[in-house]
């Protein structure tokens, strides 16, 4: 499949994975909300303090979840950042929500935190973060905003495992248990993986019944297997939220190796970030920015170039190189499907990330020697590209680098 | 877990179930659409001759996608058996839609095909068949009343793989691909399991390019992948309604032994059937009717007994032997959720089989001697019953047999 030497994102096994499988069947449960979802729902709450988990088919079926929720009904406003994956606004959409789209922040993809507070109307019903690469929004400033204007708080946390946010007063809370509700994904670009897979964390009480029941269809199914009903029924709306155990297994698994997997990334962001801190400096190109109240959960490492002709020469110039990297999110509020339901206003940042962002090559076992291989040619990259900008200065010396 | 000696069901692995998982993780793709999904969708569009295949991660999410497909709106009346499982009705609820339930048959828990047309209204969208136990509706009779009046018919085959129609010309069409779409389900109690897992077959060409869209979150993403267009984006709304290659990968090991399967399940099937003749003639049990026009893809066992009090009593009996036998839907027109949606219509062949249906254990691994017990058993409840329901002429030979 990888005809690059180099994958953009590549799947791995820690050790347990087949075995717990085959565990589930023996077990004699392969279908939903079996031993491994119970065991992964207690490896959070335990872990990080989640007050209630739900595994989910994906992230998107979790932030569908946080819709039903919230009984976001048709004309409700929900506002959201513009530089996100699609499901953040289909989830909504599908109920029927007007979306209201916020530029990123001018030093990093995330929504601009400054420019909520004048989209708020009175039909505002939620604001939905997104923790881009793992990096925290301002949580303080969005729930502060929150608790003034009487509005939800979904935390899009589909890259954020194992980060956080850190108050003002110092504390650290874990994303994904800040706002109301909370939704994670275990894509298997996502730091611990389940091939498709989410979580949705439900951190106001209030949710928690109902959210077991739109997990399970819409019934009481949940209440049924622990005695408190005698037999179960349909009750509300609702969806076959949960995962198969095959998943849950398979994603149990990783967890389990979550701090060694955690490590590994970490080193490999690292070096990242000090082998192209020269190259990044000489040709403009912007690297990423984790804010004072932000942790770094090593998901992603990407680069901002200067504009839209360097990023695509660059992911070029490492393709034929035989490494695979890649750019982002389309900004949404100009998307074919929202185009003409956009308010007009222009955001100029989403559309600068949407771009001028590459993505580079970023999993467990990409090996020390194939990232220098990366950071090496990145390097390269550097003088072919500043013999193009000052020509007459640099002719003679690289001429010989021609490609 | 089996605190039963003789489980309802039980996953099994035909044999390259985690080889090909682990294939996947080799071939560096886990999340959906890989290798495996596609394998799955030429088998089904080959093997059985629906246009187009979609697997999805529930056939709950197949029929969400049908919903979303047809363009259900609120106020939309969409017509189904009251009989069924709430995912029938809750993918049409989602997207706003009025439902108006149809009694079961007298000769048969599925649609009363005859109680259809009288609901139709000018709101009325489209009539979603369910082929219950795998056994056919009866489609020529259906596709006549969608034909004349303009309607939609969406086939819930989610029990129907490998079964078929015959229409009256004496041909055979499998189930799931004569309405204008159909669904699947793959959850372990399905005779070919992916844990949880289903499909939408597309038979209308009209559908197929929108699905492939509402598939993939909304975007152009399969466009994409095959060349036709240069990046891909926004385009509708969707859902991540795509499994993982993980259990694709597990369902295609399984597809791959779809006869070996088939064959035995048939013999289990047979085997209860002839075994629990005499009981069912002399308590006033009836036993599955399967009917000219229909074939029996020996999905599910079943018993309807002649009241709510004999059924309850022999799930109970069977308990007592370790054996795990369970009643299955519950009337949707008399759920807590619809009862104050519902028309008042009284629908007594869907409360009479809600009351006095019974399932007996049935998978793949059940053996001829575990078979034999548990016909034995019901057997043994014939005197039991007997003795209590005709107490005057049994007391003397059957005293010693009172548990």
């Amino acid at each position: 499949m990888n005809k690059y030497k180099i994958p953009f994102n590549k799947p791995f096994i820690t050790g347990n994975e087949l075995e717990f499988i085959q565990d589930a069947v023996d077990f004699g449960k392969i279908s939903g909300n079996g031993k491994y979802t119970q065991k992964i729902h207690r490896f959070f709450e335990r872990q990080f303090g989640f007050k209630k988990c739900l595994l989910t088919t994906s992230c998107t079926d979790a932030l569908e979840m946080a819709a039903i929720l919230l009984n976001v009904e048709p004309g409700d406003e929900v506002i959201m950042p513009s530089y996100t994956f699609v499901s953040t606004a289909n989830a909504f959409v599908l109920r029927g929500a007007v979306i209201r789209f916020v530029d990123s922040r001018e030093d990093h993809p995330g929504m601009d935190e400054n420019k909520i507070e004048e989209l708020i109307t009175e039909k505002t019903k939620a604001i939905v973060v997104v923790h881009y690469a793992g990096v925290a929004c301002d949580m303080d400033k969005v729930m502060d905003i929150a608790n003034r204007y009487n509005l939800f708080v979904v935390e899009d946390a589909a890259q954020a495992i194992n980060s956080y946010f850190e108050h003002e007063d110092g504390i650290r809370s874990p994303l994904g248990s800040i706002g109301h509700l909370g939704t994670f994904s275990f894509h298997e670009t996502k730091n611990i993986m389940a091939g498709e897979g989410g979580m949705l964390t439900v951190n106001d009480d209030r949710f928690a019944e109902r959210a077991e029941i739109i997990w399970e269809k819409g019934t009481n199914r949940t209440a049924f297997f622990r005695g408190e009903v005698d037999k179960y029924g349909w009750v509300d709306i609702g969806s076959s939220f949960l995962p198969s155990e095959l998943n849950a297994a398979f994603l149990y698994a990783q967890l389990m190796n979550l701090i060694r997997i955690q490590q590994k990334r970490m080193c490999t962001w690292n070096r990242y970030q000090k082998g192209l801190e020269g190259v990044c400096k000489k040709l403009g190109i912007l690297q990423p920015n984790i804010p004072d109240y932000a942790t770094n959960n090593g998901h992603m490492y990407y680069l901002v170039c200067r504009n839209s002709l360097q990023r695509n020469e660059l992911i070029a110039y490492l393709k034929e190189r035989n490494v695979l990297s890649v750019f982002h999110y389309q900004s949404l509020h100009i998307s074919k499907f929202f185009e003409d339901k956009h308010d007009g206003r222009e955001l100029p940042y989403a559309d600068l990330y949407s771009n001028n962002l590459v993505r580079l090559p970023f999993y467990y076992e990409l090996t020390v020697e194939e990232q220098d291989y990366i950071i090496d040619a990145i390097n390269n990259f550097q003088e072919v590209e500043t013999r193009r900008t000052s020509r007459v200065t640099c002719l003679s010396h690289h001429v010989e680098q021609v490609v």
